[in-house]
């Protein structure tokens, strides 16, 4: 691994030193030397129904260094890529603040910044990881860290054996940053992905990933980069199902859907996020009726409608018979449901009833 | 410590069934039921001068249950009560939004719910805590999880043995509940609290904590309940220092304020979740100009200056002149720095310098 690792960091460096070379050798052409950036923009968004991942298109544009439009972009372009290459040298990590810090200053003989606001910096993370072809990971640039893990997985990471099933009530706490990560052991027959720690705290303390032989896995909200690979990397390297837990709302489908196909944002690096294979357990509105939990619903705002029908329209769900199925039932019943709301049929009956009956009739939707 | 959990366990289930065993009493003796309750509102709440923390009052209330304006919350403050004695005889935890759940039902006869929000049975919690004098964490009853633990400690926990040293660059990820953990060896000299996970990042990849002898922690934004209950275990425990490392602005003077003298709504467990000796390490308007950062501040919003009056008349803030000189700092440059402005000066400049500096020289404000 630590070989692989090398050879990552190795193609890394290269791909950002290829770019640095490419303009040099424009600049002793005597060229406007130019850096060609492929569109970031729902106009170039295309959801590709073989690999079942939103993906950019084939458009391109060019950034030149001699373009008053143009100069500035160019400018910060080169910048983060000197940042993210000091940073692969020395084998360390930024945070997206940081990168922002280390490259704003004035520019000497101007009163013009390189960087002003980190929405400038973030975005030209995002073409570098476009023009480098690698990820803001492999770029040694993190997202934020959040979230937990437990089950049957023992991994080797900056030089400790970690058992992820002897880490007490805590779990291990998710890194933003997952590449590294070796697998040395991995029993579990699943991973359960939830959207609500304090579901994985009621899930850890009844024991499910044993009994289930299983990984439990969280963050709070919104689901990080580092989960999202860590997935992925348990998807691919062991061919683990996975199987997404969410309130029965409009925001818990796309809790799933961004998992499952990727994000708008981020299209262009679905290959490395996106998991197609992942499925959605619950919470249905079919649940609703059968744990006979009407009665704790949460009536829907105008706001949550809203949501539901814009969702209902998004590429990948507009002809996926099942979701629309559950879009509808949501706008007939305007109710919502929460993962808790299982907790009204007894504190461990989504333990011990509600998911292993799912899991066992395969109740899922795809 | 086994014996320690039962033993507390034990204690709070005794208060449990005392609150019982009272109200039966008065029913036999043919009395209107009551219960005698702390006032928890601001005309209620001290700064006590001499232990440093915010607290409540004498003020009592009795809430009645044959009166038209108690009866419901006379009847919500016994069914929590039964919640709370269930979990703990079961020994499971439940979060806010479980126990909200699991008393969520109409009252058979009508068409009154025992609850309609989670805002109501929240309430009737922190009433059984000041009723019970035995809180939340205690009362088996947790908040959310969040943040991050490394350093030189060993801890046992649900029988695993957990070394905070060796768990790769994830770290410990800390429960909502803390009660239970046993503390094996502590070698730490000092815990470093930070509010940012990312910052958190940076000091676990410099292997900060090995080099400083220290523990790390963060969160993200809010300081849980776990963290705050961790911190001052190990405070009181193991007499370390505390510091906190935080943005240099009003919400991050805040942040640290309710760390050491305890929160305005939580005044009632001020003596389990204040730290007193808590020092506040930085970022402050004086690192500013040492360390030539000011180009690197951020303009102060209006929402930041109306904090900033709001906090300085704070009981607790209003007579401590080195904390009146920071708020007037800020008022006269109208700038905050981010704990990221750091790396401006270099991406290991907070683990190199800046952090070592401060804590050899001590630093702080208090």
């Amino acid at each position: 691994m630590a070989k692989k690792t090398k050879q990552s960091r190795n193609s890394t460096v290269n791909a950002l030193e290829d770019l640095g070379k490419n303009i040099l050798s424009q600049i002793k052409k005597g060229k406007n030397p130019e850096i060609a950036i492929p569109i970031r923009a729902l106009s170039n968004i295309e959801f590709d129904e073989k690999s079942k991942m939103v993906s950019l298109g084939n458009k391109v544009s060019a950034r030149y260094f001699f373009h008053i439009a143009h100069a500035k972009k160019f400018l910060q372009t080169v910048e983060v890529a000197a940042v993210s290459h000091n940073l692969l040298r020395e084998d360390k990590h930024a945070s997206l603040r940081d990168v922002f810090y280390m490259i704003k200053r004035t520019i000497p003989g101007t009163k013009a910044n390189i960087v002003d606001e980190q929405s400038e910096s973030d975005s030209v993370i995002e073409d570098l990881e476009l023009i480098t072809d690698h990820s803001r990971e492999q770029l040694n640039i993190n997202a934020n860290k959040n979230g937990s893990v437990a089950g049957k997985v023992i991994i080797e990471d900056k030089g400790d054996t970690i058992d992820w099933s002897k880490l007490g009530s805590g779990g291990w706490s998710i890194p933003s940053n997952v590449e590294e990560i070796k697998f040395k052991k991995v029993t579990a027959q699943y991973v359960l992905y939830m959207e609500k720690a304090a579901v994985w705290e009621r899930l850890h303390e009844d024991k499910f990933w044993e009994k289930q032989k299983c990984i439990i896995m969280s963050s709070q909200g919104q689901t990080t980069r580092g989960i999202r690979r860590l997935l992925q990397r348990l998807s691919s390297e062991y061919k683990l199902p996975i199987y997404v837990l969410c309130d029965n709302d409009p925001w818990g489908a796309y809790i799933y859907s961004v998992i499952k196909y990727g994000s708008i944002n981020l299209a262009h690096i679905s290959g490395k996020m996106a998991i197609p294979s992942v499925r959605y357990l619950g919470i249905t509105c079919d649940d609703i009726e059968k744990y006979k939990l009407e009665k704790h619903g949460i009536k829907l705002k105008d706001t949550d409608l809203a949501r539901i029908k814009q969702i209902s329209e998004y590429t990948w769900f507009k002809d996926n018979k099942a979701w629309q199925k559950q879009f509808k039932m949501m706008k007939q019943s305007k109710i919502k449901l929460e993962i808790q709301a299982l907790s009204s049929r007894g504190i461990s009956f989504i333990s011990n009833v509600y998911l292993p009956e799912k899991i066992k009739n395969k109740e899922f939707i795809d």
